[in-house]
Order: C-alpha cells, then structure tokens, then sequence
C-alpha cells in the first residue's frame, strides 16, 4: 500500500503557514485576500509541476486533477480549504487540502492508477470572516445559495466581493475554467476537530458521521430605563432580570438533560449600560445546535417558552429573530464504513463523532455521498494563532484520507 | 403666614433652564462649565438686586444670606446644587435653589424679620457627570473628602478641576470669599423624588427621614473561550453561566424578600462577544442599596456568596470589587417634624419616605441637623430631558419650604 511522504507533508505545511504569517505564529489568509492568492498560486504551481490538471469554477473553487483509468467516471474529490481566520491557525482548512495534495503525491510517487481520477479542492471562502457568508463556495457548488446575491456582499475591509473573485481567478491563468458543480462520485474532507474530545480519550482519527444542525437566535427584552436607588420592585420593568432569569434557566436545563445538545450565549448587552440606571433593554444571542432535526426544533421551542416565561414575568417586552437556521446532516454510511475499514487495515484507533462546527463537506454532502475524518488539535483550541496538531497525527489523518482515496476511487 | 409667589417662581425656573436648555427641552448645565457659570451669575444678580449678600467658598458652593435679627446665630441653609446631567431636566437641583431663593424674596416682599439669618446654597458638581465624584460641594462643606485631591481630577471634556473651579471663582468677582464649612444650624433640601411613590399615591409631599446606603460592585467570571458547536458541557468554563446564575439568583430573591432593599444589574459585558463563541470573561456591575447599615452588609455578603458558589458551579474564576461604599443617613427628627408640621398647618397630605438616591443633604447631614422635602415627578422620570414636575406640586414644594424656613429660623 503507498504511504504519505511524512517530511514532505510537514514541510507544505510550514510552506503555507508562511504565506500570511502572524508574528504570534499563526494565520491571518483571509478569504479571496492577496495572501489567499498566494496560497492558491503555490498549490497550483506544485500541481502543475506535478502534471496534474488545474481548474477553477466561477466561485473560484481550486481543483488539481489527478486523471485514473477511466475518464467517463466522476472523480473522486478530496480536499477542504485554505482560507483561514484572521487570526487563525496553521491547521484549519490547509491540513485538509495540503494532505489531499499530498494523497496525490503519493500516488503519483507510486506509480498507482486509481480507477477514476481524484480531485482535490481548496473551497472559496470557507471561514466567512471576511465575507459573509462562510462555505460560500462549497455552497455554491451544492447549488446550495445565490452566487449572484453574494457578488454584492462587502467584505469587512471595504471590497467587493465580485471585484476579488475576478482578480482571485486572474491571479491563476493557468487554471482552465469549468462550469460550477460538477458531479463527483464522492467527497472525503480531512479537519482538525477543533474540540477535546479525541485529544482527551486520546483517538487518533475521528469518523465524521453528522454535522449538528446549529440555530442562531437573538433575543431582546425591553423594560423601562429607572433610577436604581428610587424605583420599588413593583414599579420595575427590568430585562435584565428576564435575562438573566432566561439565560440560566435554559443554560442550566438544556445541556445536563442531553449530551448531544450544544447551548451557547455568546454576547449580550444592556442599554443604557450605566451601573446606577436599570437597563432599558437587554439583548442577548443563543447559538443551539443539536446532530437531530426534531430535537433542534424542540430546543429552539424551549427557548422561546423560558424566554417569554421570563419577559412576563418581568413585564417586559420579547423579541426573538432566527438569524441563522442550518439543518443537519448526515454523512453516507459508505463514504464513513470506508473510513472505519481504513483505520482498522492501518490499525489507527478511531471512534464515531458528530461534527459540532460546520464545514464544506455538509454542503457537498446534499449533492454527493461525504464524510469527514478528524483529527485531535491541542486543547481543542481553533480559530486561534495557538491552534496545534502535533505531527503524528498529520500524519495519521492523511495516511488515513489517503487509505480512504484509494478505496474510494478504485472502480 | 408669608406665601411665595407662583408666578415669579415659575418665570425662575423657565429663565434657568433656558440656561444650557437642549433641544429636546432638557438641559445641559454640567458642573463648572459656562453654562453652569451663567446660571451662578444669574442667580447672584438677582439676590444683589435684592440686597442679600453673596458669598463663595473655596469649592465655589455659592450663598446667598438674608440677614436676621440676631447676626451671632448660625444661618438656617436651605438649597441644592444648580449643575445638571449632560441630558438633564430642569428641575433636578434647580427647583431646590430657585425654591430657596424664592423664599428669601416671599419673605423680604413680606417684610419678615426672621430670628437667625437665612441662606440659599447652590452647592457645586452634584451630579458627578463631568467631574467625578458627585456632591463635591456638598462633601468638601462637610469635610467628607479632600478637595485637594479632586483639584487633579479630569472632565470628561479634558478640562482640569483645579482650572475649572478657579475660572467659576473668577467669574463672580461680586461674591465674597469664605472659608468652606461655616456653622449652619440647620439644612432643607426641596428636591424632585426622582422615582414614582409620591405621584402613584398622589402625595404632593415626601418627608425625607433618610438616605439609603450605596454599595457599587463590579464582578468578574473567567472562564475559557471555546468553540461554541465543538465544546461538550464537561469542557465548558463558561463564565456566562455564572453570571446569569448569580443574577437570576440575587435579582429574584434579594428584593422579594425585603421592600427596602434594591439591587440593580445595569452593565454587562461578555468577552470576545462572538455569537459561536463561548466566552472567556463575562463582567457586570451590582448596585445595593438599603437604609439600614446593617442589612446593607447583609446583601453584600449574599452577593458574594451566590457569585462565589456561580462561579465555583461554572468552573470560573471569581473577582469581586468594591468600588463605591456610601453609608446610609439618617436625617434629622427635628427637621423632619418641622416639615411634617408645615404640612399639616398647610392642609398638604404627606407622607415619610427613605432617599433612593444620594443628595447634598446626605453630607451636610453629617455636621448638621437637616433633612429633605420631595415632590413628585412625573413617571418618576429624572436624569432624563423629559422630567417634569407640575406646577401645582412646585408651588407646594415651595410653600412648604418656606413654612419649614420660617419654623427653623424663628429664634
């Protein structure tokens, strides 16, 4: 069986921290930025080096074609992104892609003639901190969201996004174009796991078999701005009460009763914010996310009841927006079994998980049998300069991706 | 019996708050600002036009005296501050001193020869909004805090205290210079009750037996900022958990629990503030307030006990500071039964009532007998351009003082 080349998989990887670099030894590439430019230019200069084929779509999605023994056959696509935060770390995305890349190395190296060709894929704008939304361009390869809405968007700096997708893809000359969302017999994306729980029971490889389905709600509650010293409790109109009263009831209730519920106020704010005034009105977000439909849905319901509960009860006003409502999914059981099989011919530890942040591969999946693999980060911490994956498990995670490319693209 | 004169009164309280008046029909006459000194000057004026004699003190508090008959007897002091918050109204401190003033002209048009001398004060930054802290005047009369301290003290405006205070000084060359502190036999402040007692039990006067204790503190949960999709509840160091729980626990069960006390949660903050994103640090300010000492303490130590046990539940780091300690005052009995007394003999219902806010009368309490009349206030609205006192509750608040006037100085 071929192996990943460990030195020169970990020496790409430094290549591509490089480009970007912050001084506290992480990422700053954002999405479609000059940096990302240059990240995509290197992978497809290798590419081109290495006699694979060079593609981008209109969502200026990189694909680096490696061709097998039939061409009538749809490739098999392997890859994530390369895109990163803007203070992100090493790992997020590059690991995914650069061990795709390097799968194709690999086989080249070896002389191996998969049965249909492999694809691997830097998806535009996973992060979305640039640009809103994330997973733009995986979501425009699904055919999942409007790539002519986002040409509008605005990037935090200012930028167009039309304008940067069509330098992105002058950058790249070499490329051919291809139409967007062309079939693919199957998509394996390799990923940090950006939590603890593989570093922690100490697996190597996680089997990515869902993606949580994650709603965003904001909540505010409006009472009545009073002086703290003269106002009695019967004259108070106070969301912060509400609030609070809200926030521990579902914090405290929602997590303890299933482990598989995430529950997560992340901001909130009280107007007019002054020690010595009770507030006007107190907002707050909940991000809940849960790998089952039904009991997301039953979560969200939860939080509507404590919520209006807790406004009654303080004689205020409650609003609650839905801003984000992303359904879960579930990957091929297939795409999952070739993953278990091809830890167990390795002897690699591996366990089943739920992916609690989304990725490229939920989007891909709706039109194509995916799967993920993880792999442990330190701490769990991602979307930090301090994000770490040790070496073995690099290397680990794409002898694994490159165990599952082989079974996957062997007809 | 002398009456005061409505008409002149409420042509007072126009030409001031026309001094400063914002377009919403606040206004803004911050402590030492021009504004603040054109309404000290106006003032001054007026008392010279009426042959009183004004005087000034080293923290600008201004006095204007009308003689009595025995000139060895301490001066009966009556008034309240003329400097208002940035979106103030107009009769938060104002109809205090123009009530005072109001006094010394109904008693002069009446030819009344009062036993002692009586003199308005218009004591300096009580609000605190410019300067910090508030009742400067009022403190640095009573020897409470240290005016050479508060000389450094910057505005929110850049200016400097010391300048500030000298240039106020200066532009009244016609008031003369005293040393601060002189003995007063007695203090009356007329104030707007600031909350919604009085004008829900339609009472035209509250006798203010007291003044509340203020503790302000500022708490602090640190916990660890993590993914908020990634992060199972065993990982999760969530500071906002404790804080809710805390709040929800002290807001639901502290102001129940006794009709006296007050507990306000008016600022909060979490930290990174990111919706997906549990955070790192989540920080809030607690204000307690109660009349007795004693129960005041016993609120402080419940607050530090429910944020001690919300922090240890949540795996959080705990820091609790004390950053404002005011002490309750009691007022005088003596002058409380005069205003009592006053009221009955003028057939105006009242009733006792305890401060919710500080006042000028808080210190001078410390080195005098004193104590405080209230009116209502619409909606018990203040510190807010849309507070408004009828004039009938005016005349009486008025009335009132000049019956209590006349009791405190008739020997």
């Amino acid at each position: 069986m071929p192996e990943v080349n460990p030195a020169r998989l970990l020496t790409s990887l430094a290549d591509f921290a490089a480009i970007g670099a912050t001084p506290a030894g992480g990422v700053n590439r954002q999405a479609l930025s000059v940096e990302d430019r240059a990240a995509r230019r290197l992978l497809a200069e290798r590419a081109l080096a290495r006699g694979f084929t060079v593609f981008q779509d209109e969502a200026a999605n990189l694909f680096l074609r490696r061709d097998g023994r039939d061409a009538t056959l749809p490739p098999l696509l392997i890859g994530s992104h390369l895109d990163s935060q803007p203070t992100g770390g090493r790992f997020d995305g590059a690991l995914g892609t650069l061990s795709a890349f390097e799968v194709l190395e690999a086989l080249a190296d070896a002389g191996v003639e998969t049965g249909r060709a492999i694809e691997v894929v830097a998806f535009t704008n996973e992060e979305g901190s640039r640009f809103s939304p994330g997973c733009m361009g995986s979501m425009a390869f699904a055919g999942a969201g409007n790539l002519s809405d986002w040409r509008r968007a605005r990037a935090t700096d200012g930028a167009l996004l039309a304008d940067e997708l069509a330098a992105t893809l002058q950058a790249l000359p070499e490329a051919r174009m291809r139409p967007i969302g062309h079939a693919v017999s199957a998509f394996v994306e390799l990923h940090i796991e950006q939590g603890p729980v593989l570093e922690r029971e100490d697996v190597p490889i996680g089997v990515v078999t869902a993606v949580q389905g994650t709603k965003w709600l904001e909540i505010a509650f409006s009472g009545e701005a009073a002086h703290a010293g003269t106002t009695p409790l019967e004259f108070r109109k106070d969301p912060m009460g509400a609030a609070a009263a809200a926030i521990a009831c579902i914090q405290g209730d929602i997590m303890p009763a299933d482990p598989a519920a995430r529950l997560t106020v992340g901001r909130i704010a009280a107007e007019p914010g002054s020690i010595n005034v009770i507030p006007s009105r107190v907002s707050f977000t909940v991000d809940i996310r849960h790998p089952d439909a039904v009991a997301l849905a039953a979560m969200e319901r939860r939080v509507h009841e404590e919520c209006e509960a807790a406004g009654a009860r303080w004689d205020c006003g409650t609003v609650i927006e839905l801003r984000v409502d992303m359904a879960p999914g579930r990957f091929d059981p297939q795409v999952t079994a070739a993953i278990e099989e091809t830890c167990r011919a390795l002897a690699i530890r591996c366990r089943p998980m739920v992916s609690g942040a989304f990725h490229d591969a939920l989007f891909v999946g709706r039109v194509a049998p995916a799967a993920m693999i993880f792999v442990p980060c330190r701490n769990g911490i991602s979307h930090n300069e301090a994000e770490f994956v040790s070496d073995a498990h690099i290397i680990a995670g794409a002898q694994t991706l490159l165990g599952v490319a082989l079974r996957l693209s062997a007809a």
